[in-house]
This record gives C-alpha cells, structure tokens and sequence, in this order.
C-alpha cells in the first residue's frame, strides 16, 4: 500500500506520479470502509480525491497556506496530514471532526462549516502575507455550490483588485455539466492560461483589424458583447479594473494535470481562478448514482449502499408531510429551500407542488427576503432552513420580514444539538437571536402532532413567525392531552406544586422525564409546555409564581438571551416570588457526539436536571 | 409651476414631454430648499429626479410595484405621490420618513434601509404575480454600491432564470465612469435591445463565417472569450441558463429616453437590467463637486453649502484620532471598512495608512471574515461599522470570528439610538445579539477619554473583541476618576448605598444625571460603569447585591438579551437579593426623532429613569 508510506504532511512529495492513480484508489477505499462503519460525508470527499492529493503535491503545507470552503470535503486533506487513525474515531465524542479542526493539525487553518466564506479568509492570509512581506501561497478550495452565496461574490469582487497570487481553486461538481467533461481537453486548458489567453484576444483583435471597414466595427462589435456579458452578470464589476485570471477546465480526476495547473496558477501575479471538474461520489457506484444520498450519510452497507439503522419518523418527516398538506389546502402556499430540498423534509413538496417551490441555491438572505417579497404579494411563503444557516439572514429576518410585518413563516430545523456535525452546525443560538427581533412570534412543538398543529396555525397566522424543532427523531406524541393553540399561551400538560418545570420544544419530553424522577422523591412537579417562547405566556407564568417556589427553565439551546434569561427578567420586572433555575448550557461552542452524548455533557439530560433542581431544592 | 399641478400618483402622466426638464428642474430647486432647511440624503435624491419621473411615467404605480433598494433616494417619489407637505417635517419626530414607509403610501412596498435587498424583494413579488395570474410590472431600483452586497447577487443567480417581466433598474453614479457618459449615445442603447442585440450576434457570426477556415476558428475563439470572461466574472453561472437582458446604457438626466427604455424594458419575458447613468448631486454645483459630504447631511447653507451647525466631537472623531494613533504604534494594525470610510471616521486612516486601509464595498459579511483572515495572518483588524449593518454579518462573526478566536476587533459605530434615519437605521439590537455569541467580549465607552483607552486595551487583547458607540457628540471625560481597563471588570464611579446603576456606554452619563436627580430626594445612588457588557463583573455584582437593594439597568438597546435580562439572569442564578429593574426599551422598532427626544420618548432620559427607580422604591 502505497498509503502506509503517508505518515505526515509532505510525505506525498517521495510518491512517483506513475503511481498517482494507485493512491488514489487506495484512499477511495479507505475513505469507503470508513465512512460506511462511521457516517460522514463520502460523496463531496470521493470527489476530491485527486484534486486533494495535487494541492498537496504542488504545494508545501507547512508553509502554504489551504482554505477549504465549508470543510466537509477535507476526509483526504486529514490523511495526507498524519491523521489516518482520527478515522476510527471520525465524528465520535472526543474524536477525528469530519471537518478542518485548528486543534487536529496545523495544516488546518479555520475551523468552518458553513459556506462561501473561504475567499474572504483567503483574501485576509494573502493581504497579511503581503504586508508583512512573507512569501508563500494561499489557496482557497470552493465548490460551485457555495460560489451561489453572496458572500463568495463579495470576496471575488475584492479579488479581483489583487495584484498578487491568490488561488481560488473552484470545486466543480455540477452534475448539469457533468455531461460535458468529455469535451474538455487539455488543450483548451493551455490556451487559458495567461500568456496564451491573451495572445488569443490579440490575436482575435489583429484578424478583425485585417478586415477594413467591417473588421473594425466588429472588433467593437466584439467587445460591446464582452461588455454586455460583464454587465449582463455583474453590473458593477463593468467598471472595476478586473483582474483575475482564469484557468481551466481541469479534469478534477488527472492529479497530474491538476499539479501542472497547480504550479501554472502559482506564477501569475494575480488572483487565479482554477476550474477544476469533479464528479461527486468518483469511484463508489451507489454514491455517484445518488450523490444526493451520500452527501452526508450514517453507517451504511458498503455493497449495496444501503443505510443501516433506518430512523424514526423526525421532525423534519412531519414537515414533509405537514406542509404538502397545508399546500393541498391553501393556494397561496409556497415552499423556499436554500439548497436543502432533502434535509429539510421538501423532497415530495417539489415532486407534488413544482409550481410552489423554489431551491434559490445557497442563499439564505436572498431565501429570507424572496419571502417577504412573497407575502407581500399575497402568497404564504414558508421558508425551510437549518437554524445554523438561519444565522446568515439575521438582518434580513429583521429587516425585511420583521420591520414589514411580513407573514413568512420560518421552519427552522436542527434547532438545538446536531451531534456529529459538531460546532459549525450546533443549533445553539437561534432562540436567542430570534427572541432580540421585535414582532417575531416563536414556537417550538413537543412532538410530531404538536408541530403539524403549529403549522396549522400558521396557516391563519398574520405576520411574521418561526418554528424551531431538533434534528433527529419526533415522538408522535408525547401524551393524548392537547391544549388548542392560542396565540401567546402555554400549555400546562400537569399541575403539580411547589416547583415548576418550564420547558419548550425538546425539552418537554425531558421535563416529563424530570418530572418522573422527582416523583420518586415524593415531588409533583408542575409541567408546562411553553410552546410559544415569544411572546410568553406571562399571565400563566404569574399565576403559578404564587403556588411555586422554584421554577426550573429547560430550553435546547445556548444560554444568553434565551428562555431562561427571558424568564428571570420577567420574574425580576414583576417581582415574581418564585426563583428560576436556568438549567440551559452556558454560552460556548459545542463539540461533537451523538446528541445524546452532548445533551448529557451539557447536563441537558433528565438526571442531571433532575439532581441541580434537588440540590437547589435542599438549599 | 409644473410641481404645483402634481397632487398625487400618476398626476404627472398629464405633464407634455416637452415640459420634462422644466418639472425637474422645479423638483430639484424643491428638494435642495428643503433638505438645506431640515437635513436629510441630497446628492443621492438629486441624481434620481428624472429617473424617478420616468418611473413614474412609464408605469402606474397604482397597480406596478416598484421597490427602491436602500431607500434613501426616494425623495422625488415622495414628491409624485402627493407627499409634498410632509417634506416640512421630514426626519421630524412624527413627521415625514426620508425612507419608503408603508404607512404613508400605498406606493410604498416595505419599509426599507439597508442595502441590497431590493432585487429578492421584486422577485418574490414577481413570483406571487405570475403564481396568481396578476398582470402588473414589478421594478426594482439598485444603485451600482449596492450591487456590491452579496444578497443582491444571490438574487440576480436567482432573476435570471426568469421566464417573465421583471425589470431591474441598475442606477449606476460610479464617479470613476463618469468621465465615459460622454460616449453613451442612444444609438449603442437601441443596440442592445433584445432583437437588435441577438441580430448583432448573428452579425458577427456570419461575417465570422464568411471568413473561411480562420473565420470558424476565429468564432470558436470569441466563443471562448465570451465563456472565459462570464466565467472569470461567476464561474457558477456558466453552468446556468442566463437569461437576463441588458438595456442600456441610458442617459439617467434624459426623462424621455428612460422612458423609452422602461417601455421597451416591460415587453421583455425574462429579467431586464436597464443600466442607467446618473450623477450624484445633479444640479447643485456644491453637491456635485463633494457629493459624499451630501450624501446624508445637517441643514446646510444653499449658497455655500456649509453645514450650519458644526458638530462637538463625536465617539466617531476619537476613533479616527485613536486608530491612527495605534497605526503609528503597531504596524499589524489595519482597518476595514463596508463602503464607510468618512461615516466610521476612516477618512484620516485612509490618508496616513493606504497600505492598511481596507475598503470592501457594501459587503459586511466579507469584511468580517477578511477581517479573520488577516488576523489569522498575524494582522490586528479593525472592522469599523454600523451597529445596523453589522446585523449583516452576525454569521461571520460567530463562524469566522469567534469560533476562530480570532483577533478582531469590532468598531461598531451608530450603537443605539440614532434619530432621523428612524427604524432600519436604530442600532438597539447589536448588544443584544452579540451577546448571544460564545467568546465574544464586548466593551461600551463613557466617553471619548475611555474609548481611547478602549483602543489601547484592544491591542494587546488577543480573541474577538467588540466596541459599541453611539453616533453624536462624545463627552471628552464624563468626570475625572479613571480606572484603568482590566478584564472583565467593571468601574465604580461613586459609591452610595440601597440603590446601584448599573450602566453601561452612553447611559453611564445618564446614570450619573439620575444620581444627581436622586440625591435631591436624599437618595445616594451608587453609581458603576460596566464598561465589560460581557463578561460581566459578577464578583462586583455580588458583592454590590449585598448592601443594594435595587439595581437599575442602564442601557441604550433593545431589552431583549441586553444587559438587564442578563443582570436579572445573574441575580435569580446566585440567589442575589437585590431586585433588578430593567429600564430598557421593549422590544419594538423605534421611529425617528432627534436622539434626546426619542430617549424621552423610550423613557431613556434621566428624569423618566429616575421616576421610576423612586417608583419601584416607594413599593
């Protein structure tokens, strides 16, 4: 195995290029093995086999400096790093990360997660390099995918004023293109690069020119096109000198080519653009058939491609189901991903409703004020988003739905713990930076049946709201009772005494299981299921302060500015007699495990509730 | 006068073409006696006249939805739409908003401020248009600076796979093109309308072709060149069907010819991008010759144009002192600024420090993120910005700053209230949600002597650091006792006994008038500078709570999440046994005034504080 021989970062420089393609395979297979006992992203990473192993080559990462643009395609990048045992532990507690970890190895710069930011950091290494007068290279890796968010766009556009080497190595899987990889030829590469690009343009210039009268104005003709084309897509690039150079097509599965292309980037003065074709899932039958699937998948059977442990109905199950239904009913309803049709449950919306649904790419501030844009033209747009990505559009939220009392519903999934995904992808925040947004009404359900009675709400709801719910799997219903829900009360699922038990979302099914365990020391506990975290429910909260004297907050989320804190100033503002125990996890990036791990580190889980409220209790 | 005949929408549809220039020469004179009397945005607002009226003309606002981006140069729509009047109380408490607002017209969509979002906005209406089989024109109005912010390109990858009217008025002022208007002839506009402009194309081609052998290759070349330029520009959009038109471009002085150019724009089935050329500050010499200096201004003197009330220095002037003074001291230091180099106090860094001045353009989000780039690169950043704008890049922060714990620091300009620019302008969310955000420290100065030494701290400060500052008038030292910053730690300014407030930044000298009020009543309030809005001094806090028995909270932010729900979060924690009283504002979207008369109206003021601190004593 050529692979024993990789044992740290530059190990790769001693392996012949004969004997490329053999590594290659050899990683393939392991990244499979590996992947399939322990879950992660293998589509993304088996597309960027070679890609890696060339910037690797072609590179010396122990001073050049490598940005992978949201990180979970760097399974290679760990191995060629000394890190082939962190994959028996990938994504475990304590564990490998499935992503660039500073902490793992000095070849990783950031820690990321989230996409189209690594022009920008790239951007920033290239002017302090500058500055400080170092030399080496920069090189951001990013996907055509996380080139559709704005923020790409906004670092390109600052790119493009280098007068420097900057290499932007554009990641391009794109299956609508994939048909085409076969006319891409390693001729067409060299006549792009700089010295030969520009020949052509001359060359172009001086043919025109030999034609008299025509050739003139056509040689106008020719660049009022060009112009057209630059202003066509970015108006205001028109007017920039613009300077990147660009390179490519590449055959993202020739490592070789891809080195060549590598070295060639690094001599131009300026930022490069190096396009290199990839096929998503390269090498593993079932990934490059549904690359989809693989994207990010479990444990899974390495013939047959079949996920092992199939799960539970989810949250996100009932929203698939909850919101096809809501479509049924009503006309003006309209779905918008940002490039999550499938982990957020839209799948069969697309396939059933295709007229009224919209993927805008990765794009969550341009998904936020489409919306408003929607309702503001009599439609019920429901905007379906991961709650860390949510954390793009914060100012669209306010300013173009909140500030407009626009009626967009946000479905905000993977609130609270993801697990495995680990700090980038934590669902940490969102009941925070939500409650700070004035007019925003925010639920959470306690199980399945809750949730598609919220989105029945919504339904009828005027104005703007959002629903938060976890990643993983729904209890259909916690308990037969169910309270109707009206507009700023909660539901009280028991009447207990002396200590109280306010939770939402996820957290009530622990409250109960709290509530259980407090049993066995002869306390009856209250249960309230605070279903709408904004506005509270503060005529029930006063009322039960008379009759409680503790009363615990149980949310799934960070603790600043969430339940907790929103309960002790209502209990500080109106002089409430009981006293509140924020059991929420203090402020902090979380780290890795399965959520039931987490939530026990946390001290999120029953027992540890139960025992802070005990001893809170004997005080 | 012309004007006197326009009382309300779709009036001007009766004015003779020939009288155009005529009617905008009237609106001009209007606006410039008007801004110079009550302050407001007047080069933008004068650049726009007959694009406005042309708007106006071609389509019927009645039923066509047209969506200004930003907002601030909706000034001439106001005056079409019958709201001349309110051009006596513009930017007043109560009076006429110098931005679209809903409540005033129905020709006004949203409410908007920020940059960037109009295009999402027009297609989500477009969206709703055609799902409900409406019939109407939807236009969208974005200036070439805010085609720099990432959303409105997110947007544009969205519009062009429009296969209906939507019409993108492209207001381009760039100054450096201004030079070119001169060769901008409706000849090269008739060109580019959509037949002529294919016709042009297949022009090229058959000449191309009729040039044997060299021709066909020659055709590929262009070919080429066209694919290597829209790729250098997006690559991702190469892959796409790109169906955006290009009209333009147009004179944007010449009412007639806009009009022409809407009209054609209107029959046109996909997105059209109408580029129209216009020049800020059109018609009033002082105004065109610095329009920077009139972009937002104070009443100024029309024969000279002099601001007429110099202003006493503001935290925004010690910024500019203190970081050119840190400059000097460390070359690692460098700023960055989002298109706001005079607004952040910049102007003087820029002059001293090009090397190390950083203008990104409107685009928060990659300012932040460069920022940990450069940090990461052993640069100390400074990113100097609006509280409202940097609600933009709230992702950034916590992705690529704080999670990175990385060395930049923000310089967030406009924290609190910030008067005649009212809702989308206010800065009373950034403590709230910046708070939310693990390992981020955040300072407020008293006065300009401790935001100095704020920026002296920062240097040697090594993680994420924020520093919120309100706009206006900086007392230069508030009094002179002065603790020196260490970590965390907070300023007791005056010890007194059974009621503490507790301050932070621009209420620390509130606080101190509320003693002064108190004392009258033979209250001796203690007084504490929190200067650390997180982490907060506990330690002091605890010990205060022992010999306190009321704290107030004073701070100029939402309540949400601020500095008095995390007090009350603190005291319920530890069982402190003092009561907290938070006086901050309720959550809500705070409309314009003069800063001190919307704090009386927040009841922010030290009277309306001090009423209800004897209030909650007297309980």
């Amino acid at each position: 195995m050529i692979l024993d021989s990789i044992r740290e970062v530059n190990d790769i420089h001693q392996v012949a290029p004969a004997l490329y393609p053999q590594l290659a395979e050899e990683i393939r297979q392991f990244l499979i093995a590996k992947v399939s006992e322990k879950g992660g992203h293998l589509a993304s990473n088996l597309g960027v086999v070679e890609l890696t192993m060339a910037l690797h080559i072609a590179f010396d990462l122990t001073k050049d400096k490598l940005i992978f643009d949201v990180g979970h395609q760097c399974y290679t990048h760990k191995l060629l790093t000394g890190r082939r045992e962190g994959f028996d532990s990938l994504r475990d507690l304590g564990g490998m990360s499935g992503f660039p970890k500073q902490a793992e190895s000095p070849c990783d710069l950031f820690d990321t997660g989230h996409s189209s930011t690594s022009i920008s950091m790239g951007l920033g290494l290239v002017s302090a390099r500058d500055l400080r007068g170092e030399d080496h290279a920069v090189i951001s890796v990013i996907g055509d995918g996380s080139l559709t968010g704005g923020q790409a766009y906004e670092a390109l556009n600052n790119a493009s004023q280098l007068k420097t080497n900057f290499i932007i190595v554009l990641n391009d899987n794109n299956m609508s293109i994939s048909s085409n990889i076969g006319g891409m030829s390693r001729a067409l590469q060299d006549l792009r690069t700089a010295p030969q690009y520009n020949k052509l343009k001359k060359t172009v210039q001086n043919a025109l020119d030999r034609i008299p009268e025509v050739g003139n104005s056509l040689a106008h003709a020719i660049s009022r096109i060009k112009s057209g084309i630059k202003q066509l897509v970015i108006p205001g690039m028109l007017f920039e000198d613009m300077d990147l150079t660009y390179l490519g097509p590449i055959d993202g599965h020739n490592t070789a080519q891809i080195v060549d292309a590598l070295r060639d980037a690094r001599r131009v003065n300026r930022a490069v653009v190096v396009h290199v074709v990839t096929e998503k899932g390269r090498g593993y039958a079932p990934a490059e058939k549904d690359p989809e699937k693989f994207h990010g998948i479990g444990p899974f059977d390495v013939k047959t491609g079949a996920e092992k442990c199939a799960h539970a109905p989810s949250y996100t199950d009932y929203i698939s189901a909850g919101l096809c239904e809501l479509a049924a009913k009503d006309p003006r309803v309209i779905a918008v991903t940002a490039a999550m049709p499938t982990g957020t449950g839209l799948a069969r919306f697309r396939r059933l409703y295709p007229d009224r649904y919209r993927d805008v790419g990765i794009a969550e501030q341009h998904a936020v004020s489409y919306a408003a844009g929607l309702a503001a033209g009599g439609l019920k747009p429901y905007v379906c988003i991961y709650s860390t990505f949510l954390q793009r559009a914060y100012d669209q939220i306010v300013h173009d739905v909140c500030l407009q009392k626009a009626g967009v519903t946000l479905l905000i999934d993977r609130a609270g713990i993801v697990g495995q995904d680990g700090e980038t992808h934590q669902g940490m925040l969102d009941a925070s930076f939500l409650r700070t947004i004035p007019g925003l009404t925010i639920l959470s359900p306690r199980d399945g049946r809750e949730l598609l009675q919220m989105l029945q709400y919504s339904l009828s709801f005027d104005g703007p709201l959002a629903i938060r719910y976890p990643k993983g799997s729904a209890p259909k219903e916690l308990t037969p009772q169910f309270e109707p829900i009206r507009f700023g009360k909660a539901e009280v699922l028991h009447r207990g005494s002396g200590i109280a038990l306010l939770a939402d979302g996820s957290m009530v099914a622990a409250a109960m299981s709290v509530a259980g365990i407090l049993q066995e020391s002869e306390i009856d506990a209250t249960i309230v299921n605070l279903r709408f975290l904004k506005p509270l429910d503060e005529e029930l909260l006063c009322e039960l302060s008379a009759t409680h004297r503790l009363a615990a907050a149980l949310e799934e989320n960070n603790r600043s500015g969430a339940l907790g804190s929103a309960l002790a100033d209502l209990t500080q503002q109106r002089g409430l007699p009981w006293q509140i125990l924020n059991t929420q996890p203090e402020d902090a990036f979380i780290p890795q495990g399965t959520v039931s791990e987490v939530r026990r580190r946390l001290g999120l889980d029953p027992r540890s509730i139960a025992e802070r409220i005990k001893e809170k209790l004997s005080l």
